[in-house]
């Protein structure tokens, strides 16, 4: 069966001079929160942006989806560590994605986890729900022991 | 020129044992937060998923861009509440998006509004991103006075 996730946003006022807040997120995990037009366009003051959202959304996905992997390939992570940077590009979108991820992953070679790697990042599901991002690059790399 | 917006995801074994810290949000607006294979997929007991963050990031986008499409037709709004509901189905990925908005809009016409809602459904960068998903829905509302 599916899981529904919801989040509710009520803004006020106009783009440029108004505000948002994300509240009513189901899991009470986080929020409320800020959100303007500036932080997402500019600088962030402490408020977050969709774009930023977006970022640790996938960056959790990934790391769900390589972890899976790997453990199938018969070597699971010790750790990932996912960085995600989202790029936006008033009036044009998002433009980029960028993928880099550290893998602490005992026995793993080289070659396996980087083809691991590519996988989770054309497969995860929100990569496959992203595929409107002109462009997404990845940088997989093994700590050193 | 683009902004970039960060998060970085740490997890720890399995996919189904393990665990995951989001933190290094560039904004610090958030984090660190939680998050693991059974609150995405089953139930969230206080731990956000990939597909609650996506329906925070969804619903801001969008109230911005119809907030800025009102204020361009001449009809401003007062006050957008915009809910997102992004569905998993595991194995299959993110099924569906369902938006519901209502809007305290003084002097638009129903119709307009309508109109304009389903503008910013298919034009705003988080939609236009999130083209894998198979199934969008809207439901748009004017508050009444």
């Amino acid at each position: 069966m599916a899981t529904d996730r919801t989040a509710k946003v009520t803004w006020q006022g106009s783009l440029m001079d108004g505000s948002g807040t994300i509240e009513g997120v189901g899991s009470g995990a986080l929020g409320p929160l800020d959100v303007t037009w500036v932080s997402r366009a500019d600088t962030p003051d402490g408020r977050t942006s969709p774009e930023e959202l977006i970022a640790a959304a996938w960056a959790s996905c990934y790391s769900m989806s390589l972890s899976h992997a790997l453990a199938g390939a018969g070597t699971p992570p010790e750790r990932l560590e996912t960085q995600v940077t989202v790029s936006f590009q008033p009036g044009e979108g998002i433009v980029k994605g960028a993928i880099a991820v550290v893998g602490t992953v005992p026995g793993v070679d080289h070659s396996s986890f980087l083809a691991e790697a590519e996988t989770a990042k054309q497969n995860c599901p929100v990569s496959k729900a992203l595929t409107g991002i002109p462009e997404v690059t990845l940088d997989a790399t093994l700590a050193t022991a």
